[in-house]
């Protein structure tokens, strides 16, 4: 497989492939996903499972011109949807989980329901986003940009391979990732830089899935070959990182939403740890953004 | 005045009040630095006094086509050079202390030296940059970029009142200040949104520099009007913000490098915190921001 540079690229290799992803959505009413929603069914890489009050969703459909008839709707009260889609998929009647009009807490808390939920018992749940930019050569993972505010070294090691997972699907085998600290001095005052030094080991002895790990690097030294020339430092990175993984959520969220208004950027984000994708976007993404997502699920949720 | 929206004009702004400030440069033999001083020079609104050894420093200038008759060259020897001219600035002999080809280390050393240095007891040093970006209408004040590992409230205190006195000297009066973290919601899970809430309080009830101070915030609530509308968040930094004031030295060191690389920003960056400007600049900054760096310095310098 080719590796895919472009977001675009994401849904064109989607529209080739021919799959059609079930996408059983949690109180469906929203306008929020609905344009989303409507853009991949007609791209042909899904199937929407319209879950929540019938009426209601064919009303929120029809106010922004699309005809309901497109979706599968599946007539539940609203106090029951969350319920009955994570059901779906946990019953492989789905193979995304998605949410629609319903608040995170209470949507996160059926993800992650001990017994009924869709998190393997000890996995870390984490998010990651591709983020294209118009001055980047190809896509840039970053994580966790949504859900780990202080990654431990376990943690930030399953972001690390999470990260790794998605790139592979993308066509990115053993992807470089930079482990982003303020500066490439490793130092016991950054105590991310010790998690760093323990990880690009970790990921050298193949203790992790396969990739390139260096780390403590700043962003330019991460992105950038012309300042690890001008620096002279001795890094497999060497400026042109796949992934970005950060220390903190703060760190990575603020950096992630700098890029987006700023340096126009587009992405495509979701959950991971979960047995199956589960989709969870923020209101303030833009359009294209949101239809990525979805798509990006539907990538997430093939069998290569 | 009024308030300065480029860098430019930040320039403009120091060529047209016509005051010469004088800089001396610690071990000035350093072509990372000698180009922006030369623009500083011809611009006319700096003076520098070159410390170091003399044909080292002619020789440097040569190499860059650069007339070693436009500075002023004082020939020490290196090992003297640094501590040459931390004196000439605490003796009121020059306006700016800046770094040339000596270590950081060696060179912060001098400057906080706690007899000699330029540090008060007790003061907090911290850095602030000036970011112009092609896609905001204004100059986005961040920090801390370069000193503050993770600062504590008396710390980030400190930082706020820098960023304000710097904002100022810009010409922006009140200036709107958005405390960065990853979402709006105060919790005791993210400890620095304990800190701002703190201050948001401080500088309603005056305890800060005169600013509009708001936080917890994320990056599209401070810099976007839109998203505090889709949101519906209640803040007067109304997506507007002057100031970021980011919670660790991580978080703002990857946001700003993030801009520089894919969202076109030039700089002008400056350690605060001490009784005169002092300028170290990073060798991975592009020209235009050395010579932004050195402008800034001699604006801070101003007795207004």
């Amino acid at each position: 497989m080719k590796p895919i540079k472009k977001l675009d690229q994401m849904v064109e290799h989607l529209k080739n492939k021919g799959e059609k992803k079930r996408i059983a959505v949690a109180n469906a009413q929203d306008s929020n996903t609905i344009g989303a929603l409507a853009n991949a069914v007609k791209a042909g890489f899904a199937e929407a499972l319209m879950v929540g009050p019938k009426n209601e969703i064919e009303n929120a459909a029809k106010e922004q011109n699309i005809n309901p008839d497109i979706f599968n709707i599946i007539d539940v009260s609203n106090d029951e949807a969350t319920i009955y889609a994570r059901k779906l998929v946990k019953n492989d009647e789905a193979d995304v989980l998605m949410k629609g009009l319903v608040g995170t807490d209470k949507f996160l808390k059926a993800v992650l329901d001990k017994k009924e939920g869709l998190l393997p018992p000890r996995a870390v749940m984490s998010y990651v986003c591709a983020i294209e930019l118009p001055k980047y050569h190809k896509l840039l993972f970053v994580t966790d940009t949504a859900v780990l505010p202080f990654p431990d070294l376990k943690q930030k090691v399953a972001m690390l391979n999470y990260s790794v997972q998605m790139a592979n699907k993308f066509g990115i085998e053993n992807p470089k990732v930079a482990l982003i600290g303020a500066s490439e001095k490793v130092s016991e005052g950054f105590p991310n830089s010790i998690d760093y030094a323990m990880m690009s080991k970790m990921a050298q002895r193949g203790q992790t899935e396969p990739c390139i790990a260096d780390g403590p690097l700043d962003v330019f030294l991460a992105c950038d070959p012309e300042s690890v020339r001008i620096k002279g430092v001795d890094t497999p990175v060497a400026g042109d990182a796949d992934i970005l993984l950060f220390p903190t959520l703060e760190a990575c969220n603020s950096f992630y939403k700098g890029l987006m208004l700023f340096g126009g950027g587009e992405l495509a984000g979701l959950i991971q740890g979960t047995t199956k994708p589960v989709v969870v976007m923020s209101r303030s993404e833009s359009a294209k953004s949101k239809f990525y997502c979805v798509a990006l699920s539907c990538l997430m949720s093939e069998n290569n």
